[in-house]
């Protein structure tokens, strides 16, 4: 399907020669893997951030608004608007993981599901998936349960809205973008 | 913009009472911040690993097409199909550092450059935004100039390719699609 330039070969998976973990950073853990690179022969140490799979949820109401999440991240040091989602519990399984958050995070349950796929959230040094869901229909059957960790905000947005927040920038997670992207059309106008 | 589900108040920032910094990680360096919640008062310490911001490039050549990158990445495993970027040099303005990573990474130069706008990889627990940048009509002016820890193919997809590719999962990193989806229309078919 793809054209090559110059006729460049495939380049080809390098040979792990050996692996040492570092300690944990909670929400990774670090792994130094010695590699050898296949055009050269030569050998490298790269970094790899071990980390659980995750999941998100493109969640609409009833009415076909979407339902966002506020809350202070601290990465960014900001209050975000996000979609719901989070991390697959040991053992779980990725659409039990969406229902999961969806009702963590919102109060909400969905009976329409739809899987929309994996994505890489960074191949260069993480080795997880997120997986996208959509769920329509969704309605409100819980009270939120916060843990003492947690501030979270819950928010409804018309869709036309999310789409002018993610060309702002309000809405600016890349992997809430990437699901997004795959319920609604994202192009900046010309 | 957005209504609000049982009039919660927006979620405030915490407040930063101290940091530490642990051993580098090369791409990261980890910063332990002490934080208060101040829905509950309760302190917690949470993890951010520092970065420099990065830049990717939606390079279009004169025909249309769409400049890819091959390359076997580490965390995933896998040999990747991306679109051309990478890390801002120290003191690098983005729009410099999206001309140099197009030039390295492809041989290609182009006239007609299109900040697409700013995403955070994750603003749980990194710091940084990666800025998308258009450049239109690209042409081969250089030879790659691969170093020993590089094995790099350019590639060139009809752009309605790209589309499936995405679907299909074989375009599948998180911030490709991010900076994709403000030029095509991404859309899974209903």
């Amino acid at each position: 399907m793809s054209r090559s330039q110059d006729d460049a070969p495939a380049p080809r998976p390098w040979t792990r020669l050996g692996s040492r973990h570092g300690a944990s950073l909670v929400l990774f853990r670090p792994r130094w893997d010695r590699l050898v690179n296949p055009r050269t022969s030569e050998e490298f140490e790269r970094l790899v951030l071990e980390t659980p799979d995750w999941v998100n949820v493109v969640a609409l109401t009833a009415d076909g608004e979407l339902l966002c999440v506020e809350q202070y991240r601290f990465g960014s040091g900001t209050v975000t608007v996000e979609i719901p989602g989070g991390v697959l519990d040991r053992g779980e399984e990725h659409g039990a993981a969406a229902r999961r958050e969806l009702l963590e995070e919102t109060g909400h349950t969905s009976e329409r599901w739809r899987y929309l796929g994996a994505v890489e959230p960074n191949p260069a040094f993480q080795d997880n998936l997120c997986h996208h869901w959509l769920a329509e229909g969704c309605i409100r059957t819980h009270a939120l349960g916060l843990d003492p960790g947690e501030d979270i905000a819950v928010r409804t947005l018309p869709v036309a809205d999310v789409v002018s927040a993610v060309g702002s920038g309000r809405i600016r997670h890349s992997l809430v973008i990437s699901a997004l992207s795959r319920v609604l059309d994202l192009r900046l106008p010309e």
